[in-house]
């Protein structure tokens, strides 16, 4: 989903951008009036994360998956250990594209407690590996929907973040990280895009058979230019960070993910129909997952009464099962009082 | 440039597709509606090319320069020969890229006769490593203006065909080819996205480290959806090969696309104050390059004067210079009309 104003924006000038006569995705990615574009984009993207000057933005192909194995040939050499923290979907994923060029060790997993619910073990119990090249984890878990509020810190091993899925939703501070890495399809355009925010010490050090266009180093030196980027895209994705800048940045918004996120477990909490099984220090602001009781014979109700009522794509993943609101940043907080609206009224009538 | 009915078409379509009251890059790829319009636009760009059904379509993420390292590491072991014709920047650049995994050879490198004249040298003279594990190069090469109008036969030894710059321009057999891939960018839709066309039995055969996104077998086992594809690019890409089917379909295109480019090369033959320095046989139908006489002080006039009169993007490579006119499909008739008219006056008046 993105913001309606930027996709009325979007239309209006898909055939006569900038009254150029033609479309930004026509124009070539080399010339002046698109590369205004690309450094206005990337100059509000830092504006709105505060990123530091030792820190460089690229913007590449391949989305957050094609990261799971650009991050070990950029950071590691073959032989290289990497920690990493297994919380889910993406950040098992990630480890075993990253066996593929290091011994990767698995330093905890996020598990159930005696009553079912889901924690992210604290720090203090991980088995961390001496001499890591680097540390990944992924602080939102779209799947199981489990998000962590802190940043690991380990000295002298660069923390890598996988964002994909809450880049823009809360404020963070970049210097605790050495690479932060976002697909663009969640919060900040469309697919075929990758944000990427590496420390400016962390290139230079690729793999020599890393692909060229996956090669941070060589892309920072072009900037993004090295091969064709993705341009519709990247002047989207412009277009998303004004809108946010205009809705009072990343603390306004954030705030606004906390309501949004709030009102609806707030909601489960209540009710004796649904339920959520994360800890709650480990629930995601982006994507609430909640079980009905009598799942086998109320889910598939539930999913087609939604979808009557206008409430799409709430079927939980099919690896955990379940319902599951994504509610990004362009969700409206309106969008999640529907869907209490929607969950209040099924209950009563069929819980 | 895009076909405008295209462009139009999207443009309309842009905040409520299919009536969903929503953008097409809004909505999830794995959804019924996206799968309705990626199986359609797949079977659309196989009609138009008639692909046999021992071939597999893949939509990736990369554009062409990405190929560059997908194809050695899905096609060789390390340790295997691959051998590239070397006919200008994409096809030395694609080498290059492969030295990262395969030990290269050169078998033939374009050069000019003793007029001047560039010429592709042909199969009998070329040094064929035995045991190559492929051969690659590039049917079209833009920056020099280089066209190659016959495909190579080697026994045993699959040909890839980088044709992200003359792919749906022609009629092409591709029984003859293991491996065609075109970034999106200049004849299909807008960039990020990019067409493979691989032969099934070239399927399973990747090294071990190559990137799961970059896996053709992983790729064709879910329908080149084991990352997020691209979604908004393959929409495109989809309305843009509807497009072409209504212009006549391929064989209709190839005829235009003779006709432009004729008129074209014809004017420059017959001018004193344009040349073209590529042996007839060689002169690509997409790209005319063009040299100006007393170039040092005419090149700047005839670049402001271009663009004064509407007509952008006419400069020549950096890497060569001169002047260059890119006539993709969507180049229309009038367009190279206009562009001639403009060259003949600019003769008339400053030549």
């Amino acid at each position: 989903m993105l913001p309606h104003e930027v996709m009325l924006q979007a239309q209006q000038e898909l055939i006569n951008w900038n009254g150029l006569g033609t479309s930004v995705m026509e124009i070539s990615h080399r010339g002046k009036a698109f590369i205004a574009v690309a450094e206005q984009a990337e100059q509000d993207f830092r504006d709105l994360l505060n990123i530091p000057c030792n820190y460089t933005v690229l913007f590449m192909h391949g989305g957050g998956r094609g990261q799971f194995s650009t991050v070990p040939q950029n950071l590691s050499k073959s032989g290289d250990v990497s920690d990493h923290l297994v919380t889910g979907q993406w950040s098992i994923s990630a480890e075993k594209e990253a066996q593929k060029f290091t011994t990767t060790n698995i330093v905890a997993t996020a598990e159930p407690d005696e009553n079912g619910l889901i924690h992210v073990p604290h720090q203090d119990s991980w088995s961390l590996s001496p001499g890591a090249r680097y540390f990944q984890y992924c602080p939102n878990e779209t799947v199981e929907g489990i998000e962590i509020n802190w940043v690991p810190k380990i000295d002298n091993v660069p923390i890598v973040a996988d964002m994909s899925s809450n880049i823009l939703s809360k404020q963070i501070n970049i210097d605790d990280y050495g690479v932060v890495y976002a697909g663009a399809q969640k919060n900040i355009g469309p697919s075929g895009l990758t944000l990427v925010i590496v420390r400016n010490d962390l290139l230079g050090k690729a793999r020599n058979d890393t692909p060229a266009i996956f090669d941070y180093d060589l892309q920072a030196k072009h900037d993004s230019m090295y091969n064709t980027p993705p341009t519709f895209s990247w002047y989207l994705a412009g277009l998303v960070f004004k809108w946010l800048k205009q809705q009072g940045g990343v603390a306004a918004i954030e705030q606004r993910n906390i309501q949004k996120s709030k009102m609806l477990y707030d909601f489960i909490d209540n009710s004796s129909l649904y339920s959520n099984s994360i800890a709650i220090e480990n629930r995601s602001k982006m994507n609430v997952t909640f079980q009905l009781q009598q799942a086998e014979a109320l889910d598939p109700m539930f999913l087609a009464d939604s979808e009557k009522s206008g409430l799409s794509a709430l079927k939980g993943h099919r690896a955990v099962g379940g319902m599951r609101a994504s509610i990004y940043n362009a969700m409206p907080l309106e969008g999640v009082k529907a869907l209490v609206d929607f969950m209040k009224e099924f209950e009563r009538t069929k819980g």
